[in-house]
């Protein structure tokens, strides 16, 4: 097959790097308005053919696949254009601005039948994989709360604020981990240095009695990215900055017989061992172009598909409602 | 001083050890309905005169001090009760139920020239000392967020959620620390187990783009309880936890000259040294009673006064009306 | 039974509270040549007879059981005497000064049918009998090294070097869970501040290819208190300060074939899962105290006897004689 | 310049990659008798020349300098050749096999006017610069200690244990960070796998009470990579695993007026507060690369010169004299 990415920054490289190493890429070419960056991107690549211009990468080297990484208000053009040139895309997150876009892209794929392929690349790292595995399997029990913080101090974004930026990963997470329907969400926030939040704190509310909370922060001192999860069985925690020992699952939980233990009991829960499970350390990037190219070789849709893009981009559509009134509940049903 | 304490159940014995220990006292007695914690406080401190009978202690024993330490709904009649009868009284957190009670037991104090203090005591520790010291320096710069976790596999309690019992705390940490007024309010969170939250998030407004968050979890599988604070000129992380670490200070931030700098430079953060201060490592209870018995001394309002008080219980007013309705914007002025 | 304690320093009350809830202990005794320990005693276990006198203790009180809990140097002339008085002995560690003083110890109280309980106090932790059952039980199959470290910013010891005061532990906690010939010893260290050594490196060597390696150290800015113990087949670390997780067994190690892969394969190692069992939070003096109580009851040897106290001695001996010779290889065979 | 480098393993990429982008050099040449390594060097650096034969390496490409990255056994023969042919050298650490080759290289150098680069790499890290700089500015005042662990799940080394693989780093540390004059050396250890020691603890002994040790081990379950070091006036630790906070400063020591206060006193030692400072992130490797064609150029000797080399070598050869002893004493002068 032949790709062509376009969008050289900072994600660029790790783009081209990958379909390089596939066995079933033949030829990358790239395209990006920046000089500079295709100066650099043919320093460390000298086998990809690279353009400043994009109907060139379009119609000029017979591609198979177009890649999209480029800022998210673009995302929709750049990917009908392929779409409708006969394409394959490969769309970056957040995968379009608003929903209307992410439905339009949907239905193009579908009736030229092509794939549509959306980046929620931790989707494809072993530490979220070995999550769903263990929440499939039901080690952990019905799923109680999913608790998830992404701070640090980090690249403020042109035009989107933190929620696009930050919590766009943690939602497509939650949304590959947990079935449960989502009915609504709040956020709360702040922007102290320019229009776009540089802080926020998101609430989802699931339809039984599940909830979600994150909190992303491009102002922290610190950095930490960690998901507490919590199951009427067992409780996880998933420390993705750890060295070794990315996921623990405690044999903790709170146990309940009867309402009159709870009002009553001096210690209501129960603590025990703790395991740790060894997780894959393939690039996720890597598995994700595997997916992708095997989803247009099986002419099945890829693991993460259009629909799964829009699902995150209803959820932060309605956070971005949120968080500018002042944390109002926005019914929204994904 | 002769002192009285109502209610010896888990924090009853560090309030008789305290206030035994504290020169100007010359007596303490005791008061519980359950005889074994009678006996195991006898068995403890053998100089301490118990009894059963709350009317004994009020009246039996010549008292200057009342401590009131029973749940919260029955602080306003003992409390009241003891105003009226010429007793000081300490009261433990949260102050009251709700906040007619607290203005109330402040306006009958005023009236008969009697202390009250309300055990905040988490501003006697001194890593809140420290803090507040750093912020009223000027060290961090103007405040822009204070953001709070304080999770645990912890005790349900009987009468009321996760925020009356965990997030008290970090509302007098947060309303001690930064002088700015609170406008508004959200709650959110979820009651896996009985009627009471067990999880919750709540988001405080200032007046003036300064932002606070509070996360308090009975049911997570690890303990944290950590603040960030982020100023315009650094960042400081309390880590309660830490065996020697608490506070940690960070030449870092965030730099913006202008507007456009923020929309093309690729890295607009600075970071610096770090500098962790060594904290007093005096039990906040002992300075707490030092700080009651003072104002007595004194005929001066404690640090920790009904007023203190009477804001915390507002704002605990608000998160619980906010987080009854799925994250309401709640207006509330303290 | 009827205690006597002499010795009333740092650990004293600690051995009074715990003799005193042991429910065969009808009665406790203290003594301590200092007035003011004597009274700081009785303020918190008004229930105990205190003497000034030695022979008082002794003689006074138709004790059963003498505790000794003073400077080392004095442990001999103590327990000889409690034992030709017919009293059972509970001995703080180290044991003795010298072998000889062990020796002739172990046969007064053998000939008198007397208990010698010997405080090596981690062996009644949690997490030591953790360590010991799994590798009891070979989960960790052959031993090939045991690797501890205390440090810490710590009390210089009047009489002896760090060794006599911290490595004790260390040996006694190496001789409960490796049941391995030690065949030589050398000592490595350096005394900066006075002629006892602040710190100090010592090597065992066993008969079978096994080594244990300690570090001690009074004069470090930092607290660690870690055991690694590797096996051919897992590996565990124990950190006695992680508050949750003090122990881990992690399944990888070092696989060879045949010589001819060490020296081929790039990597020759494995890593897989990690498990983290929980530990008994029982105090340990409270189960030492009942072990040496149902010792005496059951007449044998309590698990930490006089022969356990011995060996550590001859260790502790043979690593004075190494460091005061520059590492020297010290024979020694317990 | 023109520069080659044979041996082009694990660390020849980061060699060519250093080489090539420093400003200086015009060309890149490399030269391994392993084919597929030659491969994939081609795949990532296209412009650099390759050859099978050192023959070619070392007389067809007019080349300045040569870099030696090959297992040590050889480090002589090729240094010697590149020498006697003109060319400057950088050779991998460890510089020789035994101090006997190093003398010579240095004196063949020297009658040549050539100069001579020994890559002890952590020389080059913002760590260890800004460690050195710190105890030249005598902040920690008189350093009495010197405490090293390196220790992990790592490569076997075909030809040489784990002190000459991973002690030979912390040697190197400590010889550029205190200026003092070791005088002796044992090492203890042991070979669990085929006849190198796969663990190793060496302590070395100066002339002015002061004391250093080094813990190596390839078998341990975790990794750790720690330096403490103890000064009269302050104490640092050096974690190069921490992600930020690298060097910390203790404000904490021992204070010793008299003998007698040690004797009495309850506790001796004080603590204060912490501080760490930022460090530079630039890579080693860089800095390194750029003090060898600055020492070229300025006709001077380079940082990490022969004679440093020298004595690395003798401290490795005595270790590895005593470990062979079982921790005999061995006399060295460096």
């Amino acid at each position: 097959m032949k790709v062509g990415v376009v969008g050289l920054g900072y994600w660029g490289p790790n783009l081209i790097r990958n379909f390089l190493s596939n066995k079933e890429v033949e030829k990358v070419c790239g395209c990006d308005s920046n000089i500079s960056r295709l100066k650099f991107i043919k320093s460390r690549f000298p086998m990809v053919e690279l353009t400043e211009k994009w109907d060139e990468l379009l119609n000029g080297y017979n591609l198979d696949i177009i890649v999209i990484s480029t800022p998210v208000a673009t995302h929709f053009p750049l990917a009908k254009a392929s779409l409708e040139n006969g394409k394959h895309i490969w769309v970056e997150k957040p995968f379009t601005f608003n929903s209307n876009e992410a439905m339009e892209l949907i239905e193009t794929a579908e009736r030229k039948n092509l794939k549509l392929f959306v980046d929620h690349t931790f989707v494809y790292t072993g530490a979220v994989m070995k999550v769903k595995e263990l929440v499939d399997k039901k080690v952990l029990g019905d799923i109680l709360y999913f608790d998830s913080v992404r701070v640090n101090l980090g690249l403020f974004q042109h035009d989107v604020n933190v929620i696009w930026d930050l919590a766009c990963h943690d939602f497509s997470i939650m949304d590959y981990i947990i079935n449960k329907k989502v009915v609504g969400i709040t956020a709360n926030g702040i922007a102290n240095y320019y229009e776009h939040e540089n802080i926020a704190h998101i609430a989802v509310y699931f339809d039984d009695n599940c909830f979600a909370h994150f909190h992303v922060n491009w102002t922290s001192p610190v950095k930490i990215r960690r998901v507490l999860l919590g199951g009427r069985k067992k409780m996880l925690l998933w420390d993705d900055l750890h060295p070794a020992e990315k996921i623990k699952i405690y044999d903790s939980g709170v146990e309940v017989n009867s309402l009159d233990q709870i009002h009553n009991a001096l210690v209501q829960y129960r603590t025990g061992d703790m395991y740790s499970p060894k997780v894959n350390e393939t690039e996720a990037l890597t598995l994700g172009v595997n997916e992708f190219i095997a989803s247009i070789n099986e002419n099945r849709k890829p693991l993460t598909s259009g629909e799964d893009g829009l699902r995150i981009v209803k959820i932060l559509e309605s956070a971005e409602a949120s968080i500018k009134n002042k944390g109002k509940f926005i019914n929204v049903a994904v």
